[in-house]
């Protein structure tokens, strides 16, 4: 599909949540948009309606009968979220009117919307950057403060502003050479090249910036990583079970995300965590046990923080052959050593060798996972663990993976324009790794972009936005 | 909670389906909506902007922090669908935000609305009688085009006419018998008896009609009854599961709905039909097995069509008796017989047997539920068979069971003054009859209320309407 020829069609969808509810909202986007309703609709007539009003009418079904009694809000282009001409109907949030109403839209004309495609359009109309109309998707899906307020400030154009500013920096760089190099025969120098490596350098900070800010944002965004290692009967998903008990209803809300996050992620004092289940460790010669310890161990070394459950009824000498190999996998991370099933045995002695055993700093503590003792006091000890990344409300934080790829291309092209600088290259070769760096950029931003590009990025929306 | 008392209050909820989804519509009515709106709003001033008009502006959470860029809807009472002051805040459709959003407007002086009470309020203000009120959840909830006529009908008002109708009717009688008692010393007739009599009669033939058409509304509203009756292992389940195979995604759509209606519901050719599932039936002389078979005829006979499945595997014997004990327990009934299981063995013995064996008009047929072949069949004849109430577009349903009783207490008043004129008893106590019959039409629209009955009717609503 080409860009420039979306905005041919008009196109409908719903554009509240899927389900029944009181009302419900129909979008209706593109250059016959005032037409095709109105063929449906009675009331005050659509042509002669001011822009940003709305009016009590009726929408009439393909058979002229009575659909339903509707509140209409007339956007005229390019006042609109989309920049064109845009209808909302505000109809009965019955399913059946829901589908009959777009049904009806479509044989007067419009064309059913694919997902993201309003907002596809407003980046298509320049209502918004590329970065921008990403940060939409992500507002939607924000379910923490953090996260949120990251995906605002993105949407708000913070971001984009940015970027455009290193490539104003970065177009005024390579004129200074381009210049030069027209000048070449003649022998004039324009650009110091001292001068073009502490700007190349200044530029490469900030990629190098944003491009850290990443992890962060991944943790923003993703959740703060949690193993859960133990020994295969140590109450791993019981713990898990224990800790998502409240926030059940929460989680299962978030529709559209895998089954795998939807049963691990919980937000715990306003920081969303992700848990990583791991198989069952114990120490042991076995080859192929090993290897599955192995693998227990690399998605450890995932996490941020790592919950180590022991079964309080565990031999003694097991628990601390355990407790050194982990002791030294955990080095660099948080650990929380848990002994599970109070209920049934008495975890003192266990949780004093621990205390001894291990190195200082590493949290040990006794609860029941089934009896869900405790679990508050485990809770209190993973968001005090926590590492969270600063956000004041005007962080440029990058949580979008396709711009990390961006961000990481635009630095590799600025270090070898430096390189190149610092090696004397012919500034016709350092042009070209500028330009590329501009390029990385401006595809964050979409003033670079492909159909290609655009169709993976709006097929992530859902369908009405 | 009286209902005077209501509109102190400011009230918000979200209106549209709960879930994620591109916008959200977050709903403020009452005395103070400008004003508490107006705390977190960083727009266009509330106090100046005309009503029903559109604004962009930003909402702002209760520490001052941009919580959304919003589009807010402003409708100044008595125009608005409460008839108070209301302001409709389209955000977008992220859980957290929706959370957010109301839970800071509550901050700023709102109560959270309980279900219907936007509603309530509409009918409280006088902006609707009650069986429109009621329609409206009915409109929500409609799932059919008959259903969503007879909906749609009554919102908009339909059903209030004609009972204000009967009651001015009523009022004019109970006048006339009045003004004889006033006047009964004087031994003045203004009330001819046997015009008395007519009227009364005409009246009571209309609520006979209304209270009658209850049977039509209810197949209407909860689908067509369709009993599915046979052996344990003739296939039943599988049989109901065939055929709601391609509707399964729109029967889970339907929140709300018990999870029993939700299994057995399914709408074919328009029409909504509601499957009876029943325990297996078989000829037995054993008692407790007995009572089971009762049981199962008993499911049945609330049904208007009966699927008998016959596992093709079966005795000729076993076919044969109990097709006369189904034949006649069905003579009122629309009767499909289904030879099932041709997967497994040849139904045509079977087939003919019954052809030749039931009575003429009984649909015998033979299929595998198992390997979806002839579904399509089956649901023809299902559509075919179905004695569809006629619904035009004027037509008058009841299809709510408060209406119901209320029309049968109102017939029940109006044949005992019926009886009374007869009987030529005197004028006060015709007349209280009369009146008693006025009481229950009044009940229906709301012009007779009670908090109670207010309270009962809108608890069932959803939140946000």
């Amino acid at each position: 599909m080409n860009a420039l020829d979306l905005n041919q069609d008009t196109i409908v969808a719903v554009s509240t949540p899927h389900g029944m509810g009181g009302i419900a909202v129909v979008r209706v986007s593109g250059p016959d948009a005032l037409t095709f309703v109105e063929k449906r609709w009675q009331g005050a007539s659509l042509k002669t309606m001011a822009s940003h009003t709305v009016h009590l009418g009726k929408i009439m079904d393909s058979q002229g009968e009575l659909l339903d009694e509707v509140v209409l809000t007339l956007y005229r282009g390019p006042h609109s979220f989309t920049g064109e001409d845009v209808v909302e109907i505000a109809c009965h949030g019955s399913l059946w009117i829901q589908r009959q109403l777009v049904t009806t839209l479509i044989d007067a004309g419009c064309r059913a919307a694919t997902g993201g495609e309003f907002t596809q359009r407003a980046f298509v109309n320049g209502k918004m950057d590329l970065s921008q109309a990403e940060a939409i998707a992500d507002v939607i899906a924000s379910s923490s403060r953090a996260a949120h307020r990251v995906a605002m400030n993105q949407m708000r154009g913070a971001f984009g502003r940015e970027l455009s500013a290193l490539r104003s920096q970065l177009l005024q760089f390579v004129s200074l050479i381009e210049l030069e190099l027209d000048f070449s025969e003649e022998d004039v120098n324009f650009a110091d090249r001292s001068r073009l490596i502490d700007l190349a350098t200044s530029i490469q900070g900030v990629i190098s910036r944003l491009s850290h800010s990443f992890e962060a944002g991944n943790v923003i965004k993703n959740g703060l990583p949690v193993a859960i290692v133990g020994a295969s009967n140590a109450g791993k998903s019981t713990l898990l079970n224990a800790l998502l008990r409240d926030d059940r209803a929460l989680v299962s809300d978030i529709a559209g995300t895998t089954r795998d996050v939807i049963e691990d992620t919980m937000v715990l004092g306003g920081v969303q965590f992700r848990f990583i289940d791991t198989a069952g460790i114990r120490e042991s010669t076995d080859v192929i046990e090993n290897m599955g310890i192995e693998r227990s161990f690399q998605k450890m070394d995932e996490a941020q923080i790592v919950l180590w459950v022991i079964d309080a009824t565990t031999g003694m000498g097991e628990v601390e052959r355990l407790a050194a190999t982990i002791a030294q996998r955990c080095a660099s991370k948080q650990l929380i050593a848990v002994v599970n099933k109070t209920d049934v045995a008495d975890a003192g002695p266990i949780v004093q060798a621990l205390q001894q055993l291990m190195p200082e700093g590493i949290a040990v503590m006794a609860m029941s996972a089934k009896n869900l003792s405790d679990v508050e006091r485990l809770e209190g000890l993973i968001v005090e663990r926590a590492m969270l990344p600063e956000v004041d409300s005007e962080a440029l934080i990058v949580t979008n993976a396709r711009h990390y790829e961006a961000l990481l291309r635009a630095g590799d092209a600025i270090e070898r324009s430096i390189d190149g600088l610092r090696a004397g290259l012919s500034g016709d070769l350092v042009s070209q790794d500028i330009r590329e760096c501009m390029h990385y950029l401006g595809e964050i931003t979409g003033e670079i972009s492909t159909d290609d590009i655009l169709g993976e990025i709006f097929a992530h929306f859902c369908i009405g936005k």
